[in-house]
């Protein structure tokens, strides 16, 4: 199942998609990581806005928000307030007051995909599923485990319930504490794609798990974040670097 | 456990080794295979006999070994004979007769390693191991399906029967049908790696096996064999492109 976007395929099993996160404070500092970011050519382009100083004025953000849309031209746009509970920087919001602001953005249609945290409150994801859909936005559901990696049951749950709760695509992050952990994603994530109609997002973060990276698209994952100006979690490579050795791989695997 | 001869370590998890081999059909041709993969400075080179047209003459073997050995300067040398049955090239020499000339040229001392496969008969398996070490030489026992990936068990069976039988190093070899078998194989060369003593060698071949060419050194493998003038396997990457895969992953691994 691949992932799509502005009516064509973003990633599959051979071209994974790549997307470089923006993670500055200021609108200033968001301007300039968009220029160096676009000049990298992602195929996606998240705005990671819980780094954002101005976050909570709804108006800035919107705004932000159509500037983004129009400096990045027919790339693909990601919208992702990632809550510090997952990794993303603390902010004096709510949890309700965050899902509200999603859910506004999500219903401008301004960006092709809103990251959903799929541990916030069912009723919550659901009403903001259905706004995304209505302005043809589609939704990552989400879920990152910063400090363990789950066990393979939990691991494949999270993976359903993105796909039950409406989600586009589900997307799982872990944290390894050794390269077995590294395998039990991979191999969760095989049998995610085996079973769920919807494109899987994974990774285990940190050194240990640069190879999931860099070859977690073997194992069924469509998309892999790669640090543009910066990286906004551990173990990203520079985006030329990941594309170098996608082309390696690519080199390799016969056309299926 | 890293992988040591002439007195230094050749690989381990962080530097893993590269094994270059050679498989030309005659004299000429090896020879000047041998100059391109010492140009190339593998960590070590294999001379793969069976692939030799006069390997049935005792005699030309062991000149072409001392040559070998002149050429080779310090690059430590592996001697392998690998049966049909096992991948190897088809030759009239019954299975005695090979393990025969293994021996003979284990015991000039000529080579660092020479590959003995344990499916071999127990006892002849055994005096070779004696022979290769009291000339000094070190003893990769190895195994290979090139039809399938055994289950977990049989595997991690496979690399103890080589500790058993006193080699020291087990090598596997297997061809995965989909990525599950391959996390299958980096997944017991792990479990391999923390139960035996003996250095772990481990690869999936063909194209889905690339990954382990290139990450299996984090799971436990000490060597990976890299294309010099020809692959002598399916899925064998040309060592300078190896070698920039191994550079990426260390460069993002801290020192442990």
């Amino acid at each position: 199942m691949p992932l799509e976007a502005r009516g064509r395929v973003l990633g599959d099993s051979r071209n994974p998609a790549i997307c470089v996160p923006l993670i500055g404070q200021s609108r200033a500092l968001i301007l300039e990581e968009v220029k160096i970011a676009l000049a990298l050519q992602p195929d996606l382009l998240e705005w990671r806005v819980d780094h954002f100083e101005e976050a909570s004025s709804i108006d800035t953000v919107l705004e932000l928000s159509r500037t983004l849309r129009d400096q990045g031209g027919d790339v693909p746009l990601l919208f992702t307030l990632r809550s510090a509970r997952e990794g993303g920087a603390e902010r004096s919001a709510t949890e309700t007051e965050s899902i509200a602001l999603i859910e506004t953005v999500a219903g401008t249609g301004l960006f092709d995909f809103v990251d959903v945290e799929i541990a916030s409150p069912e009723a919550e994801v659901k009403r903001l599923v259905a706004t995304a859909h209505a302005a043809g936005v589609r939704v990552i559901g989400s879920s990152h485990d910063f400090g363990s990696t789950p066990d393979d049951e939990a691991m494949l749950a999270r993976f359903r319930l993105a796909a039950e709760l409406g989600a586009d695509a589900a997307k799982l992050a872990v944290m390894p504490k050794d390269m077995s952990d590294v395998l039990r994603l991979l191999e969760v994530t095989w049998r995610a794609r085996q079973e769920l109609g919807v494109p899987i997002i994974s990774m285990a973060m940190g050194s240990l798990g640069v190879v999931t990276r860099a070859f977690g698209h073997l194992f069924g994952s469509s998309l892999s974040f790669a640090a543009g100006a910066a990286a906004s979690a551990p173990g990203q490579l520079p985006i030329e670097e990941l594309r170098t050795l996608f082309g390696m791989v690519k080199s390799r695997i016969p056309t299926r």
